[in-house]
């Protein structure tokens, strides 16, 4: 395996789409899959799937196609997903509650432990048994349980001084909705965003410009 | 400028960025900026910036800088915000009532105008004024008032058959937030995925390479 520094954003940006695929494939009571077929359902080239997987050592025999439930435990072992890592919630609004409802934390490599609110509004409730806690109790908290990982649901304006304290205390990955810039402060910082704003822009583009087509 | 089918993707996603970042510029009251420091505050490359640009036949005169008020506008006439599409929201779940709840759309050129849930406790319900519709009654609704979008929030065994449904009433616009993967059916769907799953698998990937480096 290449060491993963030096395994392109897009590559990693396929693995969770392959793994998915995988996961669907056995679902469906699929064993084998062909790199040609495998490339057809997925819209990339076979040797696009070829070169993504050489990243990693290659798997499975070309000829014979691909072991369905081999390969996508190879591909979860990859993505970390068999070692759970705690994860903190720092905001309980509309995205976070969805956030903390709606994912499957434990399959996809994390296990949310915590929540934490400035509103007092908020506090004591559960989102699937996991308490709100007050915002100013994170500290100590993180201090003392040493998350690995905080997903931030708070208004941009708030963030900054929020990832100052995560820093400090030694979190150092973060899953971001808000739009604050965490590799502009922390360049050394894991960090994933999910800007939907962004993604909304994109699509009113890609609609204005296949209108005037 | 160039046609909008010859702008790379990368080009694309960085048009919401870049209006985002002059956004908050004429917030802080900055009125020029020049080439070098917009490209020092949001990492990327001087000569990358005028690329983009010229995409777009580029922009006010770089020895003296940008206007920030005049980029923002022209940044907002590309991305099509000013002319404000209808969306419909199918699914009014957890991610679909954030989604609802959250998204400033008429700033990100849509309005909101109808939520679909076939769960009938949430019927009659409204989310920021906006009535939660039977989900039977979205093809009526959509024949009448001809939505440009849809913003799916459903699961992903349910989208497939609402897909085709609304393909069938002319909605050719998804911002899709199930896994259902519209253009492996309809190749010419204008979509924006939202993958929650995939981008935190992403994290747990950099997280667990991160700590074997």
């Amino acid at each position: 395996m290449k060491p993963a520094n030096d395994i392109s954003a897009s590559v990693i940006g396929r693995l969770p789409r392959y793994y998915r695929f995988l996961c669907e494939l056995q679902n469906s009571g699929t064993e084998r899959i062909s790199s040609a077929e495998l490339s057809k359902r997925m819209g990339l080239t076979a040797s696009q799937i070829r070169q993504d997987f050489n990243c990693f050592g290659g798997f499975g025999h070309q000829g014979y196609g691909y072991n369905v439930e081999q390969l996508k435990e190879e591909m979860a072992a990859i993505l970390g997903l068999s070692t759970l890592k705690n994860a903190i919630l720092v905001g309980a609004g509309n995205m976070g509650r969805a956030v903390a409802n709606q994912m499957n934390f434990e399959d996809l490599g994390f296990r949310l432990v915590a929540i934490f609110d400035s509103d007092e509004n908020l506090q004591g409730l559960k989102i699937r048994g996991i308490p709100i806690l007050p915002a100013d109790s994170m500290d100590a908290y993180c201090a003392q349980h040493r998350p690995d990982m905080a997903i931030l649901c708070l208004p941009q304006s708030q963030a900054p001084e929020v990832v100052d304290r995560l820093i400090l205390l030694g979190i150092e990955s973060f899953w971001n909705f808000s739009h604050f810039d965490i590799h502009a402060v922390y360049p050394g910082a894991n960090v994933e965003n999910v800007h939907l704003s962004d993604s909304l822009m994109t699509l009113s583009f890609k609609i204005k410009n296949k209108e005037t087509r």
